[in-house]
């Protein structure tokens, strides 16, 4: 079994580091101290999540980072060089948040399940890449926050992010103050699903993932396309999406075998 | 008084008991040991949801079940002698499926408030069936799944009612993992409203019923209309309809009469 | 230092008080004793708003009410004086539901952050102005409803605030029984943020608005905008919308301002 897939190029070395372990793909940020999205990092982690979303063999995709802090977001300094660019870093800063923004979507687009494993910080478009995962699990003493307004840059991308996970209350207090939250106010926020004391991050991650890991990969891309697509829309519109899904996923393979060996009391079998 | 009305025919006996007390109409899925929701409890229930959206007497609703097993969703087994029929099942699961989504936007439309009473195991299209109703109380005992993903069948159909109950982040976890929560993740992920002992359900029940059916049907009836209609909308658009709500509400009869009431300090009487 | 500053006419004396304390202005509902939202009342606070989103010096709104019921909501004796109007008081109700709605549109579309300020009661509209706030901080005696059944006006405008405060159940408990919650629950609904003891929440409330007032006034102004812009759209246009806002907001004045002092490790200084 290839226990460890590399996905880095030369130029990308260090910045995200791809490990396979079974059916597990673990991505991790490896741009310490801060693990910033540099344009390097966001190119290397959508490669890694486009080769992802193509292998068959993946089931699941943990987003981790290196050091004690999950993210602080983009690269200031590599944004600021750009104000000496012609169009004093326009085209430079479309670039860098059109990338991230598709980022987020290849994340919410991914077949696969996306969690996030965060201890420390994870700030603006860190927070945002917190947001953006399917699930989240964080230590007890991770941090979270939006703090654009501090810098006079209104964090309005991870906005997106935020704003779909929590009540927009919470979100625009986020937002407005720029005040850091705890991983318990995050989980009341809907911004993370659990907390584990740090000793055992790495064992319940495992675990969590080893779990989804186990489950029809077939249903799990169905359901989390038909998540997608049924997500804003109006209820009888919502359903008509979700019945043609249901009776499409009945007639597939692994919902013959899965209610099969449910009926027949036996362990599944699943396809691809 | 009618105590008891029975949408009961012969060929649906015991699959949903209707009973009545006074202004409360309560329907009981009685298809142990799971009260799975076959075609012939879905049409049970629909046909005495159509009753009770016809009979100006009833002013709430409350759906409960049988045993110690909220319900179970859908007959498995049903479906899968379907499997059978010359197109592998595929009209079948569509009227299965139809007739579920359909029941969910029943009661979302039907005139009176609804409230799901759950003891035990809510499961599938039966935590859809939680999720749908207005109002839900449940016992401490009570747990939820959407386990789909452990037979190859995602809930996408109840994925459309639990995601817009709770945080999506929420919902996503009991998607992706298939696991049980308990009565109190239930209630702070928005899936139920209350949870009571069990020698309690019923009492606190009938009290809340009892609470809701003094009010006036005519108030109820039009906000909840203008509950579902205004979802999702725009703000701006949200506000227009809801002006036009209040306008007309303002000038119907249970408004003045209450208004006048309330002003005079005595107990309103409502119309029908 | 022009530290308070008066919208009071002559007409609307006593209803709203406006005060003004460096960037923060503090607009109190002034109608004692349940600070009714009148047709002079509304005007009175609509004035106000109007005036704050021309200054350039008001960083941070406040609305706070006079005495221990934050507002009951609509002048109901106002409101049926007006059934005897020839059209059975028609014009007068759309004048005064129109007028609210437009009122908590100003609220969501004011440039700058609005807090409520909340030390008893906040019911119907009342509890709509609670929720349409950007932020809230309320007593922790503080208690909030949406009682229009009782007199057979379902709270509908208020409905459209709540519902997108609120998961759907939690607003739908609050509007079909009418019944009163405590701050502790309606901070778990997400239509307040924190709760503090009536003797700090002066000084509470001043803290957090001076935080928020410190922080740069352009991104704050372009970022409530995005934050009301994207809410509701699909993901992708969310993102579209907030990409290009992101690219403006990183060739403002603020922004380079701000991370440049970010990055020089020195105090920013914001622009108007």
């Amino acid at each position: 079994m290839a226990d460890v897939v590399s996905f880095r190029k030369e130029e990308r070395t260090g910045l995200v580091r791809a490990e396979r372990s079974g059916p597990v793909l673990r991505l991790t940020l490896d741009n310490p101290p801060a693990n910033v999205l540099s344009i390097a990092l966001m190119e290397a982690l959508g490669a890694a999540l486009d080769a992802a979303a193509e292998d068959g063999t993946v089931r699941v995709v943990v987003v981790a980072s290196t050091g004690n802090l999950f993210s602080a977001g983009h690269d200031l300094k590599e944004m600021t060089a750009h104000r000496a660019d012609p169009d004093g870093g326009r085209a430079f800063f479309e670039k860098t948040m059109r990338m991230a923004a598709d980022l987020m979507l290849k994340i919410a687009g991914l077949p696969q399940p996306v969690v996030a494993e965060i201890d420390g910080l994870a700030t603006a478009a860190g927070c945002q890449l917190v947001a953006s995962c399917d699930l989240a699990i964080c230590t007890d003493t991770s941090t979270f926050c939006t703090p654009g307004v501090n810098i006079g840059l209104f964090c309005s991308t991870p906005m997106v992010a935020v704003t779909r996970a929590a009540h927009p209350k919470q979100a625009m207090e986020m937002l407005l103050t720029g005040e850091t939250i705890d991983a318990s106010t995050a989980k009341d926020f809907g911004l993370v699903n659990r907390i584990v004391p740090r000793q055992y991050l790495r064992q319940v991650i495992d675990k969590y993932a080893s779990v989804i890991a186990s489950k029809s990969p077939q249903a799990l891309r169905i359901g989390k396309a038909a998540f997608r697509a049924q997500a804003g829309l109006p209820l009888p519109e919502a359903y008509d999406l979700a019945v043609a899904t249901m009776v499409d996923n009945m007639l597939a393979d692994d919902a013959k075998e899965g209610i099969g060996a449910f009926l027949g009391k036996r362990m599944p079998e699943w396809g691809k």
